[in-house]
C-alpha cells in the first residue's frame, strides 16, 4: 500500500475543518497509509521573510519519496490528470509527499528545490481550506483509479 | 448592500458542511445580503437526463439579477480577477446569482440559458465542497475589494 505524505503548514483550527480532515482520513485508509504532517507556522516571527524561512527547515526536515508541491502559479491539472500522476508514480515509488504552504505560501528556496509542482486552480484558497481540497482530490483519484463511481 | 444568491443543488449533509458554511455566512453577512439557496437534488429518478431536466426546471424559478453558472470547462478566474468582476458587475445590479449543479452537473438547457460561466480550475469537486470554496471566494473578494489583509 502505498504512503501519502501531506506537510501542511498551519494549524486547523476550526472544529469543522478537523472533522472534514477525518472524514477524508476514514475514506482515505482503504486506499493508501495517509500521514498528514501538520508544521506550525511560524508567524511568531513578524518578518515575511523569517517566518518562510523558518518554515522552510520545517518543511525540509519531511521531504520523503517523490515530491509535490502545491504552488497556484505552476501546471494546472485537472482530476484525471492528477489520478494519472499519482498512478504513474506508484509504480516506482512507496512513497509520494505533498507540500502545503502556510499563510505566507512558501519560500523561494521551497520552489527552487520541490521541481514538481501541481496547481489545481488559478484561486488562492486559504491553507485550510486547500488541505481539504487536497484530501478531496487524493480520494477522488484513487477512487477514479479504482473505477469507481464517484459523483460531484 | 447587494444580495449575492447562491442557487445550489444538492442538499449539505454532514455537520462539518453545515458548519463551514455558517461560518462563512457569518463573514459574509458584513457585506452582502446573502441567500443561500439550496434545491433537493432530483436524484430519486433513475435517469440522468431525467434527473438534469428536473434540476434545470427548479433551477429556472430561481435566476434574479446577474447571473453567473460555476462551470468547469469555462474561463479560469482567479481570485483577484473574480473580484474584479463582482466589483464591475455590484455597479449596475442589485442582485447577483450563482449557480452551483448537483452531482452530475447541470442540464445542456441551463449551460445555453446561462452565458455568463466562472471557472476556479481543472477540478472537479464534489457539490458541498464545491459550495464551500465558492462562499470562501466571494467572502475573499469582498475582504480584496475592501483593501483589507486576508491571508491564504
Amino acid at each position: 500500500m502505498i504512503t501519502i505524505n501531506i506537510v501542511a503548514v498551519g494549524l486547523l483550527k476550526e472544529e469543522f475543518w478537523k472533522d472534514a480532515q477525518k472524514e477524508y482520513q476514514k475514506r482515505l485508509s482503504k486506499f493508501c497509509k495517509l500521514n498528514i504532517i501538520q508544521l506550525q507556522d511560524q508567524t511568531k516571527f513578524s518578518e515575511e521573510g523569517k517566518i518562510l524561512a523558518e518554515e522552510e527547515k520545517l518543511i525540509e526536515k519531511n521531504l520523503q519519496g517523490k515530491v509535490y508541491l502545491l504552488e497556484i502559479n505552476s501546471k494546472l491539472y485537472s482530476s484525471e490528470d492528477f489520478a494519472i500522476e499519482i498512478d504513474k508514480i506508484a509504480q516506482t515509488n512507496s512513497i509520494i509527499t505533498f507540500v502545503l504552504g502556510g499563510s505566507y505560501g512558501v519560500s523561494q528556496g521551497i520552489k527552487e528545490k520541490i521541481k514538481d509542482k501541481i496547481s489545481f486552480g488559478k484561486i488562492t484558497l486559504p491553507h485550510n481550506l486547500a488541505r481539504i481540497v487536497l484530501l478531496e482530490q487524493i480520494y477522488r483519484a484513487f477512487m477514479i483509479l479504482s473505477g469507481a463511481k464517484y459523483h460531484k
